[in-house]
């Protein structure tokens, strides 16, 4: 999965992903009217409005963008109603030929990794039969405790051939909290990078490894360490626009080769109407706006990946 | 929420909960058998087949214990169907009156980590009405994104009096990897709990915090250290029974007030038929052998206990 992700970024010019992270004071009104007249202002209702709304996004983008990141937290607060659209909103990707990253930011003792790692990436047994409930093509992870909670994300990958984004530096004002603290003269987040790229060394595509990390934008001069701490893992890249990332800043968490990194934007994208910038299309043409500003944002990071050649 | 557990507990006699954290391999066959009569082989039959577990087992303990923690992984392995298992056990529970600590390990950005409370532990909105899809009484939470990813839990908490239990030391093999590593002399998991302690002192309920703390019973001496940064807070202690801690080690994470820790075993009660010590009772009357082991495990820790006055 890993290599279909870095050729379709070959072939969009775009490293990015669209963050589905629907929250229902970004939905338009006529979206929500309508969920709410068929199901009520109900849990259900709620789900349908999401689903509805990461629908039209996903048909207006899906030829630019090679990945979506859903974050399943906003489809959890609407509970298994919530978590529905979630599973509709994989399937219509993987109709659409997306690569589907999954963040879950899940992490446990080992028995327990199994079983979000079958739930997320792999399939569960039920008797004879097997199920793949959520089926995102690449999760995050939290490594907090440390590899034999990695470690069963990490072999059902290899078996299913998808990947893990391995959380290292977040891109939230309070990262450096616990990440930065210095052990041995180096800050932690370097410590857990250098972990992830000795699970990623062994563990490789054809070119890269499909144990990635996350670091966010916000932080770039940590991202170039990193970039050189894991060559081999791609790099996914929150915080970008709404969080304050910009594509200047970007071009150190690329490889030479013009990859390894994906970049990911929800708010910016998904709900571009409300910003100013792209105030003419109007809230009925919500999704028109999100494709002109997955065409900037193309633009924004190719700009800065060629200043820096 | 955390003064009903302190309660309880001193009603009960017994600091500990039960985890439930149903695996198929434990379930017996004439619950599986029935269960995928009914529903087939299926997600839905799985889940059927969990609930029915879940429940005996409840009904054979609810009277000696204050708590239960459902190990969320181990539904949502099962997509919505198996966390429609765990909602109707969530709420089979409260109707037993007994508290829920829901381990679900999350831990996000800011915005991200509102959404997770709110369906956990808190309400979310939808039009003009309100729902709580998950209402768990406790969750447990993971600290690596620092303060902005575990302030919305506190903020919950606060409002709908429940709690939260912070990845401090966790009970697996290798949470030494990044817990344990020394900064400024200390390892990292003293500085959570240092911060955990922070937030405590300004959450508090009548006598204890309702901001408490993961801490492993695979790891006293570390235990011993952490109660005493953390003297306000409940401290959450799996790993006993089935990942070898044993009551003797667990003297030194209660205060001397008998109160301040609630010990997990999931595996040790809920398969405890499986168990040559529990043999007796055949896979038939696995709830009986459940509750045996619940009073055994009451009885080890109430030792402890004692032994240590």
């Amino acid at each position: 999965m890993i290599q279909k992700l870095a050729e379709k970024i070959k072939k969009t010019h775009a490293p990015i992903c669209v963050g589905l992270d629907p929250m229902l004071s970004y939905i338009p009104g006529h979206i929500l009217d309508k969920a709410f007249a068929e199901f009520g202002e109900t849990l259900a209702g709620a789900a349908e409005a999401v689903w509805q709304y990461n629908k039209a996004i996903i048909d207006a983008t899906y030829d630019l963008i090679p990945s979506v990141k859903p974050q399943i937290a906003m489809y959890e607060q609407f509970g298994v109603e919530g978590l529905m659209a979630f599973q509709k909103t994989v399937a219509y990707c993987h109709q659409k030929d997306l690569i589907v990253i999954g963040d879950v930011k899940r992490g446990d003792i080992g028995s327990t990794s199994v079983a979000y790692a079958a739930g997320h990436l792999g399939t569960v047994k039920v008797g004879r039969k097997s199920y793949a409930p959520f089926d995102e093509d690449f999760a995050t992870v939290n490594p907090y405790l440390g590899t034999d909670g990695i470690k069963p994300f990490i072999d059902v990958c290899k078996e299913e051939k998808k990947g893990i984004f391995i959380l290292v530096k977040t891109s939230n004002p309070s990262s450096g909290e616990f990440q930065d603290r210095l052990i041995d003269g180096r800050p932690l987040y370097e410590w857990v990078g250098e972990k992830v790229a000795e699970w990623a060394d062994t563990h490789m595509g054809d070119t890269y490894s499909y144990v990635g990390a996350v670091v966010g934008a916000t932080y770039p001069q940590m991202g170039k360490v990193l970039r050189g701490i894991m060559p081999k893992s791609f790099l996914l890249i929150p915080g970008y626009g709404a969080q304050g990332g910009k594509g200047a800043d970007l071009a150190h968490f690329f490889n030479e080769d013009g990859l390894g990194a994906v970049v990911n934007s929800s708010r910016g994208i998904i709900a571009a109407y409300k910003q100013e910038k792209y105030a003419k299309f109007g809230e009925e043409n919500f999704a028109d706006a999100s494709r002109a500003a997955v065409i900037d944002m193309i633009e924004d990071i190719d700009g800065a990946l060629n200043a820096a050649k």
